[in-house]
């Protein structure tokens, strides 16, 4: 580690989670639980990992939401996902990675390469996925294993998908040298589900009229989610959960105007970035549901429970995640599909279409959507961006447009 | 068609094609054959294809060498590859693609945008593949099927492969009311080996140490290959390996200074791009071999003759071009041996990584490559480019550079 280096990183994060979410007036109490696990993650967090590793824990690092923590869980491995959201490491990634390619990659090596990766050495392996060009091809780099991903969803895929979700249940196996037995796998699909509920029941409350937690602060939750410990993350959602349920009682909205409906669709935003989403929020667009892997992506649909066998569970658990709508897929229609669900059940306006700099899935996809949205009627914004600050005044801007675009909208309607 | 831009296209054209080809001294006089197929790529060529779909003949479009050639050709459909390598459509793609995307799905469909690809309407449909995000992102917004291609070379990818060249036999079966028998396999596997053998035959020539073609002429035979009639293009290869033949015996060389031996690795290069390999050979680089997709990687490896049934040879198709190195593999261990097998075979002193902006894949795997080739000690240079001339001087400078680099390195040993 550089320390030194390490420190200033810190103090990075610390003004950057101030200036995204500190600024909001009506925060519900216990996201302070939120703000302290943030903070948690370069501490406490590390700290929590080196005790687990020292009493002979396994654990792996992972960057993306295709791979099955269920099955980590039941082989007593610890999945680390390691998917950097801070603009303060990009740069060191040059040495190893072009310029153009999108900052999530690069913020992620880029703390490996500067020494201010606090997870670097506490994992026995990492794995990837074959989600996007530059990811696949950085794994090879560095000779990491991925999991396969196909592009397509016919019957073939699922059957590819599934012997990749079999070869990962083999390796997590092997790391710790414990079996994945019918008892471990259903215990551990019913905790990761109960995580989904947390993470879905607090997404409802966002949808309300007078919402309890705003965009920015489910955002928040979702981002700490990854990277805090499964019970401990249930249990401040149960928390925040009930204070939610009481300021929904009393009409309690995070907000002090009630802004336009949006839905923020496209690329994760790691702990570590929300410009996009606090630009859309502080210039009165509401949030109320993200579609990423940061969003909803990464807590829709459980795994089936109650199930008999490993091989069924297996199943299942391939079945959900091949679920997912990454912009991998080819066609993606279930994404849409998925997005003019949440529009129509949730009264959305607009929608942000929020894309990583050179993330061209989810770049040339927005193409397809919007020509979708416009259709139905619904105006959408693209924002292309990476991690630096240097665009925060114009996207605030732009969102204001935005906003006003929809309230044109309504006023004419 | 937009007729007066159509002409202006022609007219720059010709304008690079001079810049980058008819400056070369000693051309074998056979290339006026391949000059001339270039020209009438948009002239004579679109004639013929016209011509034959008013006698009832089907044709499909294509966009990479993954598409099967003789599976087409047996069900008597014509595959166009319509790959673009002008950078005069390039910007005309804005209206519907991100400017960060690579410039040959820019060309491509800036072509068809503008009005000025010939072929636009001449073709029944067309197959895209699953190589890169952007392309595949590209196919879903127009509603263009592709094939997947799997990203591993496990043996689920290749029955998943396979699964896809019967899905595409199919398909051009139901195109064209032509059942694929064996005999016609036989006979289309029969003449596209051929053409391979001819286009590396003309290779071969290349590689002597008084080469009696340029690599880069070899490139424009590569590059015509994709678009002439097969038959006329066989024609013109034998024409022209009799040329070869005749001009080895008597040590007549295309260069008139030896130059530095190198190979060209990484993107294609379709018909009006030759930018980067013209700016090499001025400079005094030799490219002895191209690792293309407009290069070896296009006529590499046949398919096996002689099969009995239609099943046996869907198989060695499927097998054939399975094989095929593309950076869409992860790892991609076959293309380095492949590399490493050209430097060994041919003497190779220097690798130019030549790439196309935003092309993720190739460009991240340029890191690996360079990484393999300095452990052997051998020199890399990477250039990441666009179809624009903006940077046409700087890159010889490179190059000249370069060739200074590596002829330092021979008087060291």
């Amino acid at each position: 580690m550089d320390v030194e280096l390490h420190d200033r990183l810190l103090q990075n994060g610390e003004k950057t989670h101030a200036r995204n979410f500190l600024w909001q007036k009506n925060r519900p109490a216990s996201m302070k639980l939120f703000d302290k696990a943030l903070h948690d993650s370069h501490g406490q967090r590390v700290k929590e990992i080196i005790d687990y590793r020292n009493a002979g824990g396994k654990s792996i690092g992972s960057f993306c939401i295709y791979v099955p923590d269920e099955i980590a869980m039941a082989a007593g491995v610890l999945n680390i996902p390691l998917c950097g959201g801070t603009g303060f490491t990009v740069d060191y990634a040059d040495k190893v990675l072009p310029r153009d390619i999108c900052p999530l990659i690069r913020s992620t090596f880029g703390m490996a390469i500067s020494g201010t990766c606090p997870y670097k050495t506490l994992k026995d392996f990492v794995i990837g996925e074959t989600t996007c060009d530059a990811k696949k091809k950085t794994w090879d780099l560095f000779d990491i294993r991925a999991l396969e991903v196909p592009q397509k969803k016919k019957k073939a895929d699922r059957d590819l998908w599934l012997s990749e979700v079999r070869d990962f249940t083999t390796q997590v196996e092997e790391l710790s040298g414990i079996k994945v037995t019918s008892e471990k796998l259903r215990d551990s699909i019913r905790k990761q589900n109960r995580k989904r509920d947390v993470l879905n029941a607090i997404g409802q409350y966002r949808t309300l009229p007078e919402p309890p937690i705003s965009g920015l602060d489910a955002l928040l939750v979702s981002q700490v989610a990854l990277n805090m410990d499964i019970n401990s993350f249930i249990e401040a959602g149960d928390i925040l959960l009930a204070e939610l349920a009481e300021r929904a009682e009393k009409g309690e909205s995070a907000y002090s105007e009630p802004g336009v409906r949006v839905l923020m669709a496209g690329t994760p935003s790691p702990m570590g970035y929300a410009k996009v989403h606090a630009a859309a929020e502080i210039s009165g667009l509401r949030v109320v549901m993200d579609e990423s892997c940061t969003g909803i992506r990464y807590s829709r649909g459980n795994v089936l429970e109650d199930l008999e066998t490993v091989d069924e569970m297996l199943e299942a658990i391939a079945d959900r995640y091949f679920d997912i709508d990454c912009a991998c897929f080819s066609p993606n229609s279930e994404r849409f599909s998925n997005i003019l669900g949440i529009i129509e059940k949730y009264n959305v306006e607009g929608v942000v279409h929020n894309v990583l700099q050179y993330c061209h899935g989810f770049n040339v996809e927005a193409g397809k959507l919007s020509g979708i949205l416009s259709e139905k009627g619904l105006p959408s914004l693209k924002i292309v961006s990476d991690y630096s600050q240097e665009d925060a005044e114009q996207i605030k801007l732009r969102m204001e447009a935005f906003r006003g675009i929809i309230e044109n909208t309504r006023s004419h309607k």
